[in-house]
């Protein structure tokens, strides 16, 4: 049999990737070890080897979400197969879910709920402010939701919404409660025992300095109940994480090990180096780090005669800074320059930021007073040469 | 605020992966260059040098899948990722599928669209066998199905299924054609355009000689069309196709980029390596390869007095050899053996195989004649070992 399509000639040259400077709201750079894990040799899911790795995986995970639940594990997809999973794994029909609208990421969550079938409410407030424990009670109370939805660390506007006392308020109202902690874990504290959440998802490749494609997931005892007494299948065979979970081991030591679907072991070797890399440093050094990190990038920010997005009294992300654009700086222009003559990745906003603010990411191993240094000369500059000309 | 889960001790010993020879039905071993350009440095989805990638891997897998589609793309998650976006794409509510049932995969594929909430008929056979086109006609012709799902390389039976007619049969009863090939692509002949199949999708680890965790996925005029007229949304958001298609610029010269979710571009380096390979060999030349080593494969079974699981007149997959087990042989005992002794991943059956069928799976770089006569070597010497004393 003969073949119709040719050889494309465009797979005959060398693949070349530039190092970048990725200070945008993720992926972050790796460190060396990191990106060194991900070439180690093939192996299956379900070798004695590859357990040990999830093993590391699985306790290095619940060191970050501070918690202790067995159901804790990455998936194999981004981010936003951690917010899927989260839903539809907890989702039943005829369940209403409640969604906390303050950026990009929990649009994205009720437009999955919306998709599942689910009755599907939100409360939203202005772009750069969080939610109250008042706001979100109100609305507990008046639409009776079993899934509440909010997002910890909006990398889009760039405001940190504390959720340390929602969970508690949740379950007085007979809901579960999912927090977006996408950009955060690794940056920012989470306790997910403590803070009694039901569900937390994070991202590989933001705070925690991993690889990206993998969705780091928690599944507390009140979420593990509902899944176990669904009356229905799960939406979703990939994403059904009481399946998923048997690779793990997470189902108690007399459920034996079993097969879901081929995990992606290298890209796991290296979120287990990130873990390792946590683990040494340690999780309260890694935060503050990441705060004095960012309290340098926003008085450096201040002094360049910019503003900050969030709004008074709103405590800023330590992920990323979100600065508000400036009249007279052509900002997709600058953009450009950063990237033309820095290789630095400094984005725009994204959704409903688009236009109106300018992001440093700074996590992981670029969370350092020298990289924070270098990010602001690169934007003073850049600030320089894009001026709208009169 | 003071961590109360300790960092885990057992992630600060060293990560140490060892080399095993994966003669499993994937993943299989991937080259050296293929695990090297794993390890590029992290760039964003959304740079000019991501764009080269995605270009390349799209005019890669358009050649593999021998097809012209512009729809053609490897989305973030593992084979099965794909079966479900393959379904999950087509499937309105109301429709009916149609699955043909010759092993696990084919299960796993009925098993979504029920969930789903399809209407779902399969048809049986024999493990081992393959539907005619008079057996497919036939249940087209009572069910009425909007979706015919089948799978071209059956891993767990190594029964090849000819595909090349099925197609135009769908059409002529208005159904769309869904070809699981995840392991066939790459090692065994498909020709998306000139067979008229609807959606096909590959393992990226399989004879592809790829990293886990991407699943290569095709779709044609037909299937497109459905999904541009769908009157509901795709019920998953991460694996709604024309959303994620928008970064691979796949939907017209006139649709700008755009972003879905963060793509693994460290996986996808691998991946356009990978199909660097393959251009480099010639796909004709690559599916000799197989044949030629699947044939030396089953005549050393044959010699050590062996049968092959597929039956009488049914061709056996190139690209994973099935084996009857033997009593007096225990075979579980073997599996360990070679694992142990030689660090050969040799599995038995899985799902209604499980106990029937040894695997021997050589694809990729592993499908030549000095790995298949390694692999026999040790097979034999297992045999030995592993008999039941009586």
């Amino acid at each position: 049999m003969e073949c119709t399509v040719p050889p494309p000639d465009r797979l005959r040259r060398p693949l070349v990737i530039p190092y970048k400077y990725m200070m945008s709201a993720g992926p972050t750079n790796a460190s060396a070890r990191v990106l060194h894990a991900l070439s180690n040799p093939i192996i299956g899911p379900l070798h004695k080897e590859a357990y040990e790795v999830l093993d590391d995986i699985k306790a290095g995970l619940q060191y970050v979400f501070q918690t202790k639940n067995e159901m804790t594990f990455a998936m194999c997809g981004s981010g936003t197969l951690g917010t899927e999973a989260s839903i539809v794994n907890l989702y039943e029909p005829g369940d209403t879910v409640l969604v906390a609208c303050n950026g990009i990421w929990s649009e994205r969550a009720a437009d999955i709920a919306e998709r599942l079938g689910a009755n599907v409410h939100t409360i939203e407030t202005t772009h750069g402010k969080t939610f109250t424990l008042k706001e979100i009670e109100d609305a507990l109370e008046k639409y009776k939701p079993q899934i509440f939805f909010i997002v910890q660390a909006e990398s889009t506007t760039g405001v940190f919404q504390d959720v340390q006392h929602i969970g508690p308020l949740c379950h007085k109202y007979n809901c579960l409660l999912i927090v977006d902690a996408v950009v955060g874990v690794g940056g920012v504290p989470i306790f997910v025992d403590k803070w009694d959440i039901d569900v937390a998802f994070a991202g590989s490749q933001k705070a925690l300095g991993g690889p990206t494609g993998l969705a780091p997931i928690t599944f507390g005892p009140r979420a593990v109940k509902k899944m176990m007494n669904r009356k229905t299948k799960v939406h979703s065979f990939y994403m059904d994480a009481l399946e998923f979970a048997k690779n793990w081991k997470s189902l108690g030591p007399e459920v034996p090990r079993g097969y879901h679907y081929t995990l992606s072991m290298n890209l796991l070797f290296a979120l287990r180096e990130a873990l390792a890399e946590i683990v040494e440093e340690g999780l309260e050094n890694r935060w503050k780090r990441h705060h004095e990190t960012a309290e340098r990038v926003r008085a450096g920010v201040h002094k360049l005669g910019l503003e900050l997005f969030p709004h008074e009294g709103e405590t800023p992300l330590n992920c990323v800074t979100t600065v508000r654009t400036k009249p007279g700086i052509d900002w997709r222009k600058l953009r450009h320059y950063a990237m033309d003559v820095y290789k630095m990745d400094l984005p725009g906003g994204f959704g409903k930021t688009a236009k109106q603010v300018h992001r440093i990411g700074l996590m992981g191993s670029n969370a350092n007073p020298y990289t924070a240094d270098f990010t602001l000369e690169v934007l003073k500059d850049a600030i320089e040469h894009c001026k709208i000309s009169e």
